[in-house]
């Protein structure tokens, strides 16, 4: 039900029965390698190309997040996921992989949660009993059509970050024990006239506030209601831009439960420069490493915020500027 | 509601306030002109670039159908649309204007129903009041990106079908006068292993009668329950084809009554090969043509089936076959 101008409140609070992260050889030297279920050594997966061995992220982690739950692909109703390639073929390929029903979505990186507030819907108004929702990146494939093939070794200024190697997903359902989705907040596009396809930090901070603000006026909470409050990959740069405004908004998030899944899950000691980004990045971040933490009893209630730049090569080549959105979701457990 | 494995049936009926159809000029000298709300004279609608001009269409489309619904676009809540450029620029970028929150979807040529299907759960589930939902192509830029730039004049096989310069979008509510959405099936990937961009029509038709059968068998009804089922661009030769097989699996459906937006569109003597293809075909088509002839009382029950080869021009280099996929939603006046 819509509450506010852009926030759904599920009803049922749809429940995650299971979830699941993987990785590649990078995350598993990271941070947060202890909360994966899977972790490649081969950033090729075994595959003849990364694009293929992006899907296989994303099809494991899809696959483990059904067994975990103790159910068969045949009795999930509907897959939503969402990746960074070009028309999405990460997720179409796992989607023909699976054989379910299957909604492609795109918000970039906030395509974790655009999926998660989607299948939440699904769920919540009994238009499905079961649906996995996953996304997932790649570095090479990544860095190779928005940037540079990494063989090239191009130097990248301080506002750059790293792109995961990872995917993550979840198998949603209306009953069982488990994290519940409390509600979800819709983002709009902003676009504050960032070009500068190595500084996305500083282009999403702004959607990331802007989501953020709607969905404690929608909801008509404060802050403190969460425990924590998680962006999606703004990295240290757009983290500190995302504090500074809202501050500069009035609306107070004491630094102890405000962070972002981009500062998370890499050691201080990895070369990743601003952060971690990627589909990939709030997806493992959260059905990994945050789930864990819910579970386990030290996290309640948490508001992920995944957040996207919604550029293309081609747009900016046709020097547009980059627009943004930010998608929020509340889980409590 | 699920009903059977795969189909949303919409207790509440959202019904479609206004609609708008925008065209290029090839589409002006087509078959089914006097449809559209507005008809360019120039492809590049005064825009530097034919993807800024794809998004100009897709812009107007959304902005003609709120207009026609005498709504301001304050009043809606929710943006849902999908295209087939890299990262859904034309899609995401009409959202950076119209201001609201956005859903980005990707089904290729199937986010026009991807589209409205999830547009009536939002609606029919009280999450949102009102929601805009669209698709958009260009000839120039979908050609460049998946084939060649035009101005090379690469030749065709006779399998190829013309990309539609156009959008259509429709403004979707709970309530009003207009014709009603009654259900959609969501598609699974059906893959049978053609592997040429040139014969999208083959590819897709068995996605198209997959999609079909899971329609009539969710719903326990006939196809003669329907005046029209239009699958999206199919084109002369995948039309043929999916009548084949629905006659193989003994679905019979009248040639009477079965046709495709891809042969609809352009007269006999445009040399558009095989038919019509694009996100802007299904979408124009539905929203400009089909609606009109609801309204006029000549239809009463539609069925849409837009189909989308959820190809990538790097899949296919790494020489993967072609997924495709048909989501079908239920108009009715």
């Amino acid at each position: 039900m819509l509450k506010g101008h852009q926030t759904w409140v599920f009803d049922s609070k749809p429940v995650i029965l299971s979830s699941a992260a993987v990785g590649g050889p990078f995350e598993g030297k990271g941070a947060l390698a202890d909360d994966f279920d899977i972790l490649h050594e081969d950033i090729w997966l075994g595959q003849d190309s990364c694009e293929k061995a992006e899907k296989k992220l994303l099809e494991e982690a899809c696959e483990t997040a059904i067994t975990k739950g103790n159910m068969e692909k045949e009795d999930v109703q509907f897959f939503i996921s969402g990746d960074l390639m070009n028309q999405i073929i990460s997720s179409s390929f796992a989607a023909r992989t699976l054989g379910m029903p299957f909604l492609g979505v795109f918000g970039a990186c906030s395509s974790s949660m655009e999926g998660l507030a989607l299948s939440s819907l699904l769920v919540d108004s009994k238009s499905a009993n079961y649906v996995v929702t996953g996304a997932s990146s790649h570095n090479v494939t990544v860095e190779k059509q928005f940037r540079y093939p990494t063989e090239y070794g191009a130097q990248k200024p301080p506002t750059a970050q790293w792109t995961v190697t990872a995917a993550g997903a979840c198998l949603l359902a209306r009953e069982g024990e488990g994290p519940r989705i409390n509600c979800a907040t819709v983002g709009r596009v902003v676009d504050m006239g960032i070009t500068d396809p190595y500084n996305m930090g500083s282009a999403m901070a702004p959607a990331a506030v802007d989501t953020i603000e709607a969905h404690f006026r929608d909801m008509n909470i404060e802050p403190s209601y969460y425990d924590l409050i998680a962006t999606g990959d703004l990295g240290k740069v757009g983290h500190r831009i995302a504090s500074d405004l809202l501050a500069k908004h009035n609306l107070k998030i004491p630094q102890s439960i405000f962070t972002d899944c981009g500062m998370l899950i890499y050691r201080e000691d990895q070369p990743v420069i601003a952060g971690a980004s990627g589909c990939g990045c709030s997806a493992s971040v959260t059905y990994g490493h945050i789930l864990k933490r819910m579970k386990k009893g030290e996290l309640k209630k948490v508001l992920i915020v995944a957040t996207g730049a919604l550029l293309s090569p081609l747009s900016y080549q046709q020097k547009e500027s980059i627009p943004c959105i930010a998608h929020a979701v509340s889980i409590e457990i």
